[in-house]
């Protein structure tokens, strides 16, 4: 979307166009919100309409611009409905990036159209005034191999002697990677290598054995709570 | 289930035997574990069956008996995949007892024999040994009637001045219980109410509105980890 700016007008395409008059019902006068992802939350009206095209004209800013920490969620992808679980969780949550892995134990696909289509959904339902990033999924040892490591990366690791996650979590400031394995978990192999990591830190989530996608909502709340934006 | 102890025998009745031998298919000399809520896991060698009753002989403790914190769940229902989530995250995140709770923007019913299905899916799950008490849906008025003053009640309060969730919680010790609001919140009586209580504590959760769910997934894990057993 282009920039938002008091006084501004902005015409939206044949998409966006039929998303707000067909869709949503939105007729000239009608007031909307807008957000873009860079410039904050504006209230615009609709000022004419055709089959092809749409203007609204910008009032004011409702909200100024503030962007979520700079926190990944990177997950094997497991069942649909929990992968969906996962991608709604982790916008609430206010992941700024969110990323399927291929880890040696993961068999499940995953639909990254219908993941794009649930995080605008929860960014809505939230009243995020940002899209987090969806990446393309990206084997476990492609993503290490590229990996910025100035980016703490924080794993769940069950089968180990990890340290509790709160006291853990709030010495990882952003940027940081939540990292949540398949159902099954991570193989001996890959446990070793992420723990050789100079960048990699090991947390325990108690002693229950939480679904991916539990782990994945928990682990994100803690962080924000500890060191993110809570 | 009777008591759990090594070298004990047990007699399971026609429902218990018929789920044994028929939908998991254990056959004589068939180990199982098996847990009350009480005694810890146990591992155990079926000795004899029939149509009407199967007989297991108790071999030994797999793993002790470890009571989760006391810590409740309290949440409005909304709609029925949403409760589901709640109460599947709510056993895996370690609820002593799950209520749904019925406020002023309730309109939600609540099915709780599935709801009972879904806790005992979600402890075998995460391996806990017990299971939640699940409560009969009840009025807040009601409840609060009757609330046991030495138990603090958390509740997440988006419209207002509440303190951040990490610190708060951490001085909040078990006997506790989470009061997570319906769709469109608390009512402004009910806020006031709530806050003129001196067993009640408001948190916030940030800057993101959460759903229901979500605040009450991450709410639990937050207790969990800065005064619960993680």
């Amino acid at each position: 979307m282009d920039a938002l700016a008091c006084g501004g007008t902005l015409v939206f395409d044949k998409a966006q166009s039929h998303y707000l008059a067909r869709v949503l019902r939105r007729k000239i006068d009608d007031q909307v919100r807008l957000f873009n992802g860079r410039d904050g939350e504006y209230l615009a009206t609709i000022s004419q309409t055709s089959k092809q095209k749409l203007t609204l004209s910008v009032d004011e800013q409702t909200r100024p611009f503030k962007p979520a920490p700079d926190i990944w969620l990177l997950f094997a992808p497991i069942k649909p409905k929990r992968n969906v679980f996962s991608v709604e969780k982790a916008t609430e949550l206010g992941a700024a990036l969110i990323q399927p892995v291929i880890t040696a134990r993961t068999t499940a696909k995953i639909n990254m159209d219908k993941m794009q289509a649930h995080t605008i959904e929860a960014a809505e339902q939230t009243e995020r005034l940002d899209l987090p990033c969806l990446g393309e999924p990206q084997k476990l040892a492609d993503l290490l191999a590229d990996w910025d490591e100035t980016r703490t990366l924080i794993f769940a690791d069950e089968a180990g002697d990890a340290k509790p996650a709160a006291k853990t979590l709030a010495k990882i400031k952003a940027p940081a990677a939540i990292l949540i394995g398949p159902e099954g978990g991570f193989t001996e192999a890959e446990r070793q290598t992420l723990r050789a990591k100079f960048y990699c830190t090991p947390i325990s989530l108690g002693p229950r054995i939480l679904r991916a996608d539990t782990a994945a909502a928990a682990t994100l709340a803690l962080w924000q709570a500890v060191s993110g934006d809570w």
